[in-house]
C-alpha cells in the first residue's frame, strides 16, 4: 500500500506511491542531452565571451587577468521592469500593479559547455558569493518585497539557453506561498518553542535513512515527504532566517554540497533537467527565530497532471529512502 | 511594461508579461499529435472494447443495446488503495498515513480516437452525469475527505494513454490548497457579504473583454489573472458550493460549454495538451455561502521553471484579453 507523508514546511500531504514506485536507476535519462559534446564557445550565444554587446549593460563582473569569469546582466527578456514606479490600482475584485522589479542573469562561466556540476569548487564558491551580493543589492531597491534566486537546467526545467546561468527575480509583492510557509513555521514555533527546520535536521540526522551528504555546516538529504523523485533539500545547520547571513565558511561548504549533489545527479541519472531555488527571508528579517533559509532542488523527471493541479498535492512514484541510498553510492570527484 | 494581476481565488499575484507576450496564434501546436489519424480500435488498449478483462472489475457502466458507451473502473495503477484502514501515526515532525482512498478511471467512450471535443453533445452530458454519480459515491466512503475529478489530455498533461478517459481521485485528507482557497473566500465573504466567485462573474460580465461563451447557466472566460496562456474558467452562474448540486439543466449546459471550449482549443491551437479539474466542496457543504464550485482548464503550452517553483507565482506570456478574443472567433460546430 502507498503511504501519505506530510511535508511539514507546506503542510501538504504527499502520496508516496510505493507500489507503483520505480527503482532509482529507472529515472536515468535514456539519451545524452549533448552537454558533453557541446563546444566551449558558441557563435551567437549571448552569454559567450565576445558577445557581451548582446546583453543589456552589465551590473557586475568578476575578472581575472583582464578576462571575465562571471557576469551579472539584466535579463533582456525581463518579466519585470527595473524602470518605473510601483503603482497599485483596484477595480472591484481586480487588483493590478505595475510590473516593476528586477530580473538578473548570473552568467556563471565564460565556457558554454560547463555547469556547476563540473566547475572547479572555488568557482562554485564565486557563484554563491555573487548570489549573496546580488541578493543584498536587490533588497536595497525600495520597490522590492521579495527576492528569489534560482537555476533552470534543461528544457523541461524551463530554459532553452544551454550556457550556464542562474537567475535572480525580485518581485514588488511577497508571494502568498512564502507567507503561508512563514505562517506554518510560526505556528510550529509557537506550539513547540523550536524552529521547524532545525527540528527537521535533527530528525534526519537521527533517522539517517535519507541523508546523502553532511559536513560541519550543511546537511543534504531527500525530504521524508519528497514531492517528486530525487527532490533534495540542502539545509544549513546554523539557524539563520536569511541567505544574506551566510558566512564565508558556509559559502565554501554550500559550494561543496551544491557541486556534489549536482555531480551525483549528473553521473547517476545522466544529466537530468532540474531547478534549484534558494528559499530565504529578507536580510532585514535575518534574526527571525522561526524562519530558516535553505536550498531546494527538484529534478524534472516526471510530469504533474490534473491531480496536482486540482489539489496542490503530489504523487511521488519513488521512495525517498531508496533515492537517498542510490545517490549516496554514486561516486563523484570532490 | 508588464502588469501584475491578483488572482483573487488564490490571492497570488500573476505577472502578465505583456512586453514578452506572444500572439495567441503563436501557441498553435506545430505538429499534429495524430489524434485524427488514430484508429477507432487499438489492439492491446486496456480501455478498448473486447479488452475489458485488462482492467479491474467495473464499478459502473452505461449501456445501449447490449454494448457499453461508458465504463468506470478502478485505476489498475492506483496511487491510493480502495482496501484497508485509514491509520495515522506520528513520529516527531514526521506525520504518516496509510494510502487509502479511491482512484477511478472514467472511460468516456468505446472509441479509441475521440475526445470530448468531438463526442456528440448528449454523450458529453452522459460523462458529466457520471462525474456527478461517482463524486457522490466517493463521498459515501467514510475514509474519504476530498474528491477531485480531472482530465489529462496529452503527454505533457501527464497521460500516455490516448483512449479518452477522465479520472476521479478521493483522498483521505483535505488538501491544504483547498483549505487556503476556502479561507480566502470566507474572508472575502466576511469583508463584503458576497461570494467571491459570484462577484467575479459579475465583473467579467461587466467587462466583457475576457468572455468566450455564455449561456443561461454558465459563463466561460479567461481569468483576469490567468496563470498561463489560455487558462480558462467555466463558472456556474447559480451559487452552489458543491458540484454534486448540479441540476439536469445545468448538466446539459456544462456539456455544451466543455465541448465548445475544448473544440475551440482543438481547432484554434491544433489539439493542445490540457488538464481540466472540477473544483468543488463536499456534498454535505453544498449550502456553504462563500464556496462556489467551478471548472478550471489549463492548456499545457509552456513550462514552469525555478521562479514558479520558488515563489508559487506565475509568469504568463500571453494577454488574457487577446486569448479570449482569439478563442471567441474560432468557429466550431455546436
Amino acid at each position: 500500500m502507498s503511504e501519505l507523508r506530510l511535508n511539514p514546511v507546506t503542510r501538504e500531504w504527499v502520496i508516496i506511491a510505493k507500489e507503483r514506485a520505480r527503482r532509482p536507476e529507472e529515472f536515468t535519462r535514456s539519451y545524452t542531452p549533448g552537454a558533453g559534446s557541446l563546444q566551449a564557445y558558441l557563435k551567437g550565444c549571448p552569454f559567450c565571451p565576445g558577445n557581451e554587446e548582446m546583453t543589456p549593460p552589465e551590473k557586475f563582473r568578476l575578472e581575472e587577468e583582464g578576462k571575465w569569469l562571471l557576469r551579472v546582466v539584466p535579463n533582456k527578456y525581463a518579466a519585470l521592469s527595473n524602470e518605473g514606479e510601483k503603482v497599485r490600482r483596484r477595480d472591484g475584485v481586480k487588483h493590478i500593479m505595475t510590473g516593476v522589479g528586477r530580473c538578473e542573469v548570473i552568467v556563471e562561466s565564460p565556457l558554454h559547455n560547463t555547469s556547476p556540476a563540473h566547475l572547479p569548487l572555488e568557482h562554485v564558491e564565486n557563484i554563491i558569493r555573487v548570489y549573496r551580493g546580488r541578493f543584498l543589492d536587490a533588497y536595497r531597491d525600495p520597490r522590492v518585497e521579495h527576492v528569489i534566486i534560482f537555476r533552470n537546467h534543461g528544457e523541461s526545467a524551463g530554459t532553452s539557453l544551454r550556457h550556464p546561468h542562474s537567475q535572480l527575480i525580485a518581485t514588488p509583492v511577497v508571494p502568498v506561498q512564502f507567507r503561508d510557509r512563514v505562517s506554518a513555521s510560526m505556528h510550529y514555533f509557537d506550539d513547540t518553542g523550536n524552529c521547524l527546520l532545525c527540528d527537521i535536521i535533527e530528525t534526519e540526522l537521527n533517522d539517517r535513512a535519507r541523508i546523502i551528504f553532511e559536513t560541519k555546516c550543511f546537511v543534504t538529504f531527500i525530504p521524508h515527504a519528497a514531492l517528486s523523485p530525487f527532490h533534495t533539500w540542502i539545509f544549513p545547520r546554523r539557524h539563520c532566517a536569511s541567505f544574506s547571513g551566510i558566512t564565508d565558511e558556509e559559502i565554501g561548504e554550500l559550494a561543496l554540497h551544491l557541486k556534489t549533489i549536482l555531480a551525483k545527479l549528473y553521473a547517476g541519472l545522466n544529466d537530468p533537467d532540474y531547478n534549484y531555488v534558494i528559499r530565504s527571508s529578507r536580510p532585514m528579517d535575518m534574526e527571525n527565530e522561526y524562519c530558516h533559509w535553505y536550498v531546494s532542488l527538484v529534478p524534472r523527471l516526471t510530469h504533474t497532471a490534473g491531480f496536482e493541479l486540482g489539489t496542490g498535492m503530489y504523487i511521488n512514484i519513488s521512495v525517498p529512502e531508496e533515492s537517498a541510498e542510490f545517490l549516496k553510492t554514486v561516486e563523484v570527484e570532490p
